[in-house]
């Protein structure tokens, strides 16, 4: 942490703030330069304490070094984390592809989804029982019932699950149906949620907040972990920006900046940012180009009559078209993208 | 609804959109521009049905033109709503004053701030017994004990007490303590805490969320009245933008523009944006300039404790140089800027 | 400047960053935190050496003090600056008003306008003769006999005059028929007009780009100014963000910013975030509060049939209505705002 | 164009919009709605007109169909257009890659680095003679002299060159020494200076403005293609949003949505988005990903002592990297990536 002094500071002013961090049990190292003081602070554990120096007479600014999260940073942990939901590997290098309709709206669309891209290659389905509407008038999903065709889907394929939790009192029932709880964009902040999602054994995939900076990214991921869940995948679906082209504008470069800083596994959702099918497979490919370490993508059988997201649902021909390209982009990049073997012996 | 077609639409896609539009039960009107088709849809009752129809070929774009929200809407409620909490009124063209700590540290600094607030002039009582912070590790709130010192506070000053509620588990109880329900920022589409909400009895302070559009407020806001509870006021705090010099950007043009198609209450709190107390003071008489229905402020009588926004909150001196000016700028707005007479049997 | 290291950084990253420093002719301070080793900078002249340190191995980020600008900043002169157009004085502590349409459309029109506001008691004449306009099939202005008209308006009416400049070639002509040029929010950051605005002896009105920073901002005043001209007023006018439903948002929070580092006057622009006539008053009055110098919005006498900008235009009785409550607002305030002894003579 | 009327509007008032349409030249056809009246406007031939019915009585929105850019526009030639560089073609499926420093510094560090992208197989060559600088202390480029290296970089690499011009009085100049002419994102909205663009006859290379639309963006193409040049390609370079982990935001949604409606290349450069090298070749195959026709980066072989931009300059071994995996990955997408036969004979 570094107190910058204003350029009209007077000694008393510096004099007051060196003391402030001696009584908060820390050391100021004062630097003379030429026209202001600034005053270096070692052995604070945080950066909670800022907001006892900031609001000090003579004080221009308060500069943070020490990242406010710790188990989420590589300067606890450097090697990246591998996340297992079943069979499936985030993190390890290769490609994860999580697929499946944006609701489950009735279990014949949901395993017939299901087997769709199971056979063409998927290592996850997606699909939500309990769905968090804009709109108080618009289908809120299926519930329990939801869960209950999710179960059943994996069974017949095989594939691992996620869905998505919007309340903490029924993360557990979620968790005992599905492979992976998902927290919405919506919800990142939600800590109440997020406390309930650190405490229950299972992976979490928590989608970043539509404003939410890597740092608050991070605090949320830490949130998780420090109630005792270290099995946490991020996913960037897109952040609220000035355009209107695109519902969202996809933060590619959060890709990078987030594995440099984090450990844990860092996937793409190219459906949402872009709102329309012809957006979301040159959105796919772009976040692959940034390094994530996986992608989720809605699929629809008959999307022009989906309960929800229909316009960006991607038809089972674009999705083939889709895997078609991830085989051979992912090959070029000689990063793993495994077509599952049970695959095989789904019926499509 | 407006469904405009592409220049290179072909007549079986227009034939197609048609019959698609009165499969829904609606009917469509067909204009032939000189290069184009826009086919006009009446009859349908919200914003929804435009999912159906976006994927279509030969559609270029949904333009929906009914509003997503209805009890919100003016166009149900022209006239203004009034939201009385206790003897306090939101919205019948006066002015209400919001004040207290961020966090109710304890009995004694809540009291003493409560008594400081209500000497001076203020007509509420704000602090939070429980705190959705950023980071795990920062304070969380007394919770429970933190209600019964905002209840005591209440009892020795008379004023009502708002305070935030960030569990729908949680609601009923924060219910029982205080005058009015506070949905923080982070949980403005938090929509089942906003469904709890709608069903509890009691008034309901809503902050618009930091990348909210105003229809997302709207849609907020009628997710609670939908639920039963009409007395709903917003607040505005500042959204996320590109600027670095203040911590959100205070977006006063949502006061007018809500006011337009909303009937309900707005107000302002200008000290999250500002982050600073020297923008707290420009800020309120910004929020009030633009026609806000009342202000929330944080005050703290030693704000280089406080235990979270102490750089933010307004000091005693500061919070009356506030009021000796809003009594004068709403007298010369015409705007009623009551003193509560409690003000004057309070030991300050 | 400090240089915070990676906290994985060998002795020799260290050691290569405290050479590379003295090499530049400035002084390492390193200080030894628990976990990393940060080097404060002393000696240095600017921001720009960051760009030789920021890429050296272990190095995590380069974080400047010493701001960028010089002139236009409060650490070399600390009180305010009073800038004069004619008789006009912005930063003295009182509020200007400048009002005038966005066009002048005819001799006519802008004669007829300039009556009507000077009556009314605004202070400055405003009326672009070169219009920046996003579409290249949008009317463009009038040039020169746009300029002349402008000229007899002042004449006319005493008002001093401001007019927008577009180009670098044209800025000297422009500067022999005004009081004061004005440089465009798309041209911000044009600086090779900046430079030329610098050269010329007369006062300039420069807005603020749409998505400028602060020290963007600042950087731009400190092109005039490091070119010969002090006398810049900076104009807030809105910048993009995610919303829509004004046309660009007002940033109220820069206005006790800028005073903070800079001593020049700073005005507001209600007419261009609003978009449309009703949200124009409550947008001065915000400024108004936030502290802005001034104001400067658009009149007309018969908006629907204006060239540009009709819809977000004053009516007559709309100015009258601004001017009256400044007048009131203002004494409030305790801020001088002089209704002009030329008004009184004029034929409105 | 749809005028929707308030639901409360009178009849008189949608007989005056009628009338007004019909004033200005086009057809009214009224839609009667259950709520509300609406009304569509055939014949009219761009948005301008729009400004004519938004601020009239009863109305409440106006919503333009016709959009307001001509030439670029896929309505008027939906095919694909090519530019062409030299013997560089941009927009035919193939990937254009640009490269060279960000300033031309001197006559041996710019044929150094020409020689080194030559010879591992770049395409054209970038470098900045003039350069438009935040701050007026900065390195403004060596101007003439700097043409002139850039002329013989051409010279001795067979790399056609693209440089950036400032100011509309030299961009005939500047037009003498190069193959293509740059505006930089700063002069998008710089419309005297996209006008002498359009003016002189050679391709353009238009990055988009930090903050520009869609909707700007075309506009500004527009202005250079009205006035007489059809070459122009876009470069998307990142925009301004809330995020600090990155300097820009690389909006990569804006490919296909630029290719849905212009006929025009687009290309993207990784670099400014990045602000440091770690994060320019995960942005390149971003970009590449989305469907850009194109890369620009920057090269330095000495970037700690660049001028301008090292810390986000590619090494020269970074740019081999990147352009073998530019050769593995155009090919998996089945898209043209010529190495010019003309590295073969470049002394590296």
């Amino acid at each position: 942490m570094f107190v910058i002094m204003d350029i009209h500071a007077s000694s008393e002013d510096i004099t007051r703030v060196e003391n402030r961090i001696r009584e908060l049990g820390y050391q100021p190292h004062t630097i003379h330069g030429d026209t202001r003081r600034a005053i270096g602070v070692t052995g604070n554990r945080g950066t909670e304490d800022r907001i006892y120096l900031e609001g000090l007479p003579g004080v221009q600014q308060v500069i943070p070094v020490t990242k406010p999260y710790k188990l989420a940073g590589r300067e606890i942990k450097p090697e990246n984390s591998v996340v297992k939901v079943g069979d499936v590997r985030f993190g390890d290098g290769g490609v994860v592809m999580i697929a499946g309709p944006c609701s489950v709206e009735s279990r014949d669309q949901t395993l017939r989804i299901a087997d769709l891209i199971a056979s063409r290659g998927a290592h996850m389905l997606r699909g939500g029982a309990y769905k968090p509407r804009s709109s108080p008038y618009s289908f809120q999903g299926l519930g329990e019932p939801g869960l209950e065709i999710l179960a059943e889907a994996r069974e017949q394929t095989g594939l691992p699950v996620v869905t998505e939790v919007v309340n903490p009192r029924l993360a557990p029932l979620v968790a005992q149906y599905v492979d992976m709880l998902q927290i919405g964009t919506r919800n990142m902040q939600n800590f109440e949620l997020l406390k309930e999602a650190g405490k229950l054994g299972i992976p979490v995939l928590m989608k970043r907040g539509m404003s939410a900076t890597l740092d608050d990214t991070l605090m949320s991921v830490e949130y998780i972990m420090s109630h005792g869940n270290h099995d946490v995948v991020v996913c960037e679906r897109g952040v609220r920006t000035f355009t209107s082209h695109s519902r969202f504008t996809l933060d590619v470069n959060i890709i990078p900046a987030f594995k440099e800083v984090c450990h844990l596994p860092i996937i793409v959702d190219p459906s949402h940012s872009s709102g329309k099918r012809s957006g979301v497979i040159p959105m796919a490919l772009a976040g692959l180009g940034a390094g994530a370490d996986g992608l989720m993508v809605e699929v629809h059988h008959d999307p022009d009559h989906a309960l929800s997201d229909g316009p960006q649902s991607l038809l089972p021909e674009d999705f083939q078209e889709l895997m078609d390209l991830l085989k051979k982009v992912t090959a070029a990049l000689d990063r793993p993208f495994k077509i599952r073997s049970s695959a095989v012996g789904v019926k499509a």
